[in-house]
């Protein structure tokens, strides 16, 4: 138990600081303030001193330097109980300070509000973070408060303890203010590393908010969590039971998706991370519909996400199979009450949502690593017409559209697609002959027709067997980037068979 | 460009101190320095000011109040074009400050070193971090050096700037000391995250240092790099081609499963980060044999690791067929050249990496996916045998291996296995339908063999008819995780055809 005679107080952020006084006032702890801090105390009319006046040294530099000071840092950093150290504060007529409360320029708050690097620069604070790494360093004897959000704690031990703070109670909030030291110059340092267009510098320090501890991981022995770069996660669930992780990890995949499709027109389904259908129409309803065709098996309890709002009837639609989760921009208040029939379906507005182009990374043990997102659509000038027959306007629209969904199937990847929409899917598979077959299979199970099917592969085919097993079951025209020591026989053969061949410059894994 | 007067210098790492010194001196440039620096200064007959001569208070607490003052912080913090900045420094007689050498007290050596929690917190740096925050932030005017790696790049700086700094130097050296100030309270939080069990903290801050720039990501549209929380990954590689992205994804996969196996017996090998061969015997060439022959094809320019030395002979047998990586946990002298004779082959030796249970990650878009690691290997009492037909301790062995190998294939899978090798492997489907029927198809393809296979299935079988397909093709045995409503059905179809069936109470998606 440590006692609290004087307390430092710096707020950037000054809600509820009034509670707070009353408290520390009442167990007669000295304050000591500078600059819009103490003006404040005074305002609300509680005693304290000015830190300038506490140090004898002046705050100059309009702000810059006030509390680097030793009689502060001395105050803060001795050991209680080192003889030494309580001479020496002796010596200098230095006081103990036995409780920090500081909190940070907004940082993080500047950089939304404002572009402007010279005043983003003015929010970098030194002296606070300086106080409070002191404090939290020096826990055995100060507590350190670096959130609003933790007034009430300390009121409850003040008040718990007589005026006292306990150890467990100092540590802890010692680790909260290391963790908030490193946060604020991790925003800081990729702040920089933004502007400096250094997406891989030789320390990365990664940064996020905890959002919420789930159940459980993907199985339920595993314990997680979901943070985020942001204070939220950009989604807003308006319906049913809680989000695991299972679900959170589908969600992304199925966004990832849905939201790289021509607006108002995309819909997704995923299950098991992997898409199961994928189709863009503008009708809504047929949008869902033809998404739902390519494999309505595995989308029994899957994850449908519509980049689009969602009305009466596809709602009516949506309720006829059991969905885990449904996605949109928005649901018709008519489309919403009848989703919400169901108890348990989870109902997420993603209208907010945004695919940023943001360095993605994963870790592997001790490793971490880290790669640009493949969010690269295909532009015509990726194309090189390689067979004597050429696409037609629709065949096009549907090998680029077979292409660009490929780009978010688990390596090796098979798209068939007919009417820009999926109409077998073959995934995950470390041959991509067997890719090809399970494309089929699908395809062969759930479509009647098999016209200008057209295919598209997310690496090139090593041999002429992937290829020739799709033109035998139909597939009219091959997308697959080129680079196989076998390309010419390839081409050979969509030559022979009349089938319509692009070879793309670009290459789609994923695994 | 900015003309260098006054320096101060505060180095915990004293490397190569003479020669920045031989430089500084040439340029005039004025030493502060304080303790151990200073000493070793004089030491090396440099001039050089004490920082408490230089500002009028002693140095106290054993050294944690030394450069906590507002004449050093005032000069670091001074902005130059400022008139009333420059008056207030006058005013006090402080000078300028316009080089910061600093670099921290070693907390992650220090961690390294010992356990002892005093100790370690004593080596939290207050002072070091606050005079480098400072001259981060006026990095207008100031330069700031935060490790000996940097002195070469300031030595040329001054020399060709004849004893000044451009900007862009300032502002790199910047960036570089925020990421050093981020970096430095991320290891100190993590400590203290790590000895008081808080695996998801309010804020998270995750390190690493990065080991390589790669080519480039899973595509070559997409940059990449590799990070490690240590300074290494803990695996070397010995011969061959630079590792490319995927490689090093493969890599992890394949020893995530080879170091979880049996010691000195087991064998993975990877394709797409996907397993397509898993084996457990004592001889190694054996063991190696029976991966291989799980699916030959798959293995095709696929990665082999492998949890023991390779020696001569299975050295052979690794050359005759196209392998992108081969890792093991050494390789005699003999068998080393062998390989070798293969130009392209990445040979790795992975007898220093050890699976650690750490907490992993992965960002979608802006979120953080986290999670303990799934490395629960199953136990005796999570089976449950349900049919009255019981395993014989064969089958039992081959049961647990399944369900472990299970755990690092992509869900939906399924695992067939006999004589503790898969002979099947159906993975990253949306229906566990599709799992058994790539399961099976391999095994019919592959092996000839078809007594005692068992299979293992990582989550339950909602309907019976996945198990069905698996008892048609000749398995008899299945484990698989409970949890299904029809459960009751299936322990029913495992009776009335003699099956084997165990549930385990332990599931392991994987996506």
């Amino acid at each position: 138990m440590k006692k609290i005679k004087k307390a430092l107080i710096s707020v950037s952020d000054k809600k509820n600081l009034g509670s707070l006084l009353k408290v520390l006032t009442k167990y007669k702890i000295g304050l000591i303030s500078s600059g819009g801090t103490y003006k404040e105390i005074k305002k609300l009319k509680f005693k304290c001193l000015e830190v300038s006046e506490y140090t004898g040294s002046p705050e100059i530099l309009g702000g810059r330097v006030k509390t680097l000071h030793p009689k502060i840092h001395a105050g803060i950093l001795s050991k209680r109980n080192d003889k030494s150290h309580a001479k020496e504060l002796k010596a200098n007529q230095y006081d103990e300070i036995d409780l920090v409360i500081v909190n940070f320029y907004p940082f993080e708050k500047t950089l939304e509000q404002t572009s402007n690097h010279l005043k983003i620069i003015e929010n970098i604070d030194v002296g606070g973070p300086t106080m409070v790494r002191a404090a939290a360093k020096n826990y055995n004897d100060v507590a350190v408060i670096t959130s609003s959000d933790q007034y009430p704690a300390l009121i409850n031990e003040l008040e718990y303890n007589n005026g006292s703070t306990s150890i467990n109670f100092r540590e802890k909030m010692s680790l909260e203010a290391f963790s908030e030291t490193a946060y604020y110059d991790a925003v800081i340092c990729n702040y920089f590393n933004k502007i400096k267009n250094n997406n891989f510098p030789k320390k990365k320090i990664i940064y996020g908010n905890l959002i919420e501890k789930l159940r459980y991981g993907e199985n339920p022995h595993q314990e997680a969590a979901i943070y985020s770069k942001a204070q939220n996660l950009n989604i807003k669930q308006i319906h049913g039971k809680q989000l695991s992780y299972n679900n959170y990890n589908d969600i992304f995949s199925a966004l990832t998706i849905s939201k790289s499709l021509p607006k108002n027109s995309g819909t997704a389904i995923v299950k098991h991370a992997n898409p199961c259908g994928v189709s863009v129409d503008k009708n809504n309803l047929k949008s869902y519909k033809l998404a739902l065709a390519s494999d309505p098996i595995s989308a029994f309890g899957g994850i449908v996400s519509c980049n689009f709002k969602i009305n009466k009837t596809l709602a009516l639609e949506l309720n006829k199979i059991f969905l885990e989760v449904v996605i949109a921009d928005g649901f018709k208040t008519d489309a919403l009450k009848i989703l919400k029939k169901k108890k348990n379906i989870r109902i997420i507005d993603a209208s907010d949502f945004m695919l940023k182009d943001l360095i993605k990374f994963s870790s592997m043990n001790e490793s971490i690593l880290t790669q640009s997102e493949d969010l690269k659509a295909i532009e015509l000038e990726d194309f090189k017409f390689v067979s004597k027959k050429k696409p037609n306007k629709s065949q096009l629209k549907n090998l680029i559209f077979a292409f660009n969904v490929c780009r978010y199937v688990k390596s090796n990847a098979i798209v068939l697609a007919s009417q820009e929409a999926t109409v077998g899917i073959g995934s995950g598979q470390p041959s991509r002959l067997d890719s090809c077959q399970i494309a089929i299979d699908k395809m062969n199970k759930f479509q009647n027709l098999k016209e200008d099917v057209v295919a598209a592969s997310d690496a090139f085919f090593p041999f002429v067997d992937g290829i020739e097993k799709l033109v035998q079951s139909g597939v009219s025209a091959v997308i697959q980037p080129s680079g196989s020591i076998r390309d010419k026989e390839i081409i050979k053969f969509a030559n022979q068979t009349g089938t319509i061949l692009v070879f793309s410059k670009t290459r789609h894994f994923r695994h």
